[in-house]
């Protein structure tokens, strides 16, 4: 029985100039997980309307769910809803609803709700709105694919919004264990591990401190008995 | 004249599911960016051989350089070199040339090269040996593609190797503005920037700090008096 499917999609110039780092998928990575989603790929491109595009159309096709962040703001580089309408083949413009919610939140605060705001009310036709709690400008679904800001504190808002509509599989379990000896020391007895227990992932996580070596190795599935019988046995036979 | 493109392929299960921060690709983006080479995009995959293969060749055959990172270790889940292997349509084998520097490396630890180990001097036909002064297991290059490991002192230092061997184009240059208003507020004028500059990127990235919103702009180019040009006009036009 295998967990739905989810693939990430980053936009932005920033992250692959090197400027900012990306945390956005370390979060929805976790969330996934304790979720018994599967994130199986992720990918960033640029500010680009073309690879925006080809990159949505890959990711909604391969995997069950996709989640975007990036783009969604009232600036001229912020193509995201633009580049997803058009990969859906949707018409997009300024949407009621979404309107609405700038409307009463920038009269709140005093402010206009000028033409550039209004760009982010720009809402592809069929799509359902995601709530923002933090800075009101509505993320949507259109398809498969989960479209949200790239501002981390207004991420993390909307995946905990979208979190919950999202049906999940078993959470996938891990525990670790730390083994102070090189990786070439315990490959064979890891390998042999991995052989007898075929629905475990064991993951060799190599480091060197102090100028030692030693690996982390995280064993990861859905029944924790068995997690627990596999890490027995290595620290059985690593005598750790 | 547009400068080198590039991409990044991670490798590893513990990124996707959110255990491990990739701090690799941000290394990787500052070096490029600074040789005057584009990282345009960016993929991570799970440790599983056909999308490793599937995208090794996608980014190969896309960009003029592709590193990898991840999954060249002793272990039974460090699959990368067959994978790329088997993307260029290589064969692979233990190599002498990789085999002595392990060999001399394990004497001088008084440890044993022993099978697991020597899966680390499994290099494929035709590819080069990329210098690893960290841990010595050697990364390699193989057509447009550079393999290195994932441990990020060893990344890095495989990259300090690889990057004078690569020809950059002119170095992307950028300077920053912060600005204390809403992005609502400055994105006509700085739409209208970015038409009058069509030779530069003008890219916006907002933040909330204590209740109030700003932007960061950062305004990126090949020249820089004319960034400078563009910084004034804007820190006019703002009142910053």
């Amino acid at each position: 029985m295998s967990n739905p499917t989810a693939a990430m999609l980053v936009i932005g110039d920033e992250i692959l100039s090197g400027r900012t780092l990306d945390s956005n998928t370390n979060h929805l990575a976790k969330e996934l997980t304790s979720h018994g989603i599967d994130l199986r790929e992720v990918r960033v491109v640029s500010d680009d309307a073309p690879s925006i595009v080809a990159a949505a159309r890959a990711l909604s096709e391969t995997f069950e769910h996709v989640f975007t962040s990036g783009g969604i703001g009232p600036t001229h580089d912020d193509i995201t809803a633009d580049c997803i309408a058009e990969a859906f083949g949707a018409s997009i413009d300024v949407r009621e609803d979404a309107r609405a919610l700038l409307a009463a939140h920038y009269q709140r605060q005093e402010s206009e709700l000028n033409e550039a705001r209004l760009r982010m009310a720009r809402i592809p036709e069929g799509a359902t709105l995601i709530d923002n709690p933090v800075s009101i400008a509505p993320g949507f679904k259109l398809g498969n694919v989960h479209v949200m800001a790239g501002v981390p504190s207004v991420f993390k808002a909307m995946v905990a919004t979208v979190m919950p509509t999202l049906t999940g599989g078993a959470p996938l379990l891990s525990q670790s264990l730390r083994i102070d000896r090189g990786e070439g020391d315990i490959a064979d007895p890891l390998g042999q591990l991995a052989k007898d227990y075929p629905e475990l992932s064991i993951g060799s996580y190599p480091f060197q401190k102090d100028g030692k070596y030693g690996s982390n190795i995280v064993v990861r599935g859905q029944d924790n008995a068995q997690i627990e019988e596999a890490i027995a046995r290595l620290a059985a036979e690593m005598a750790v």
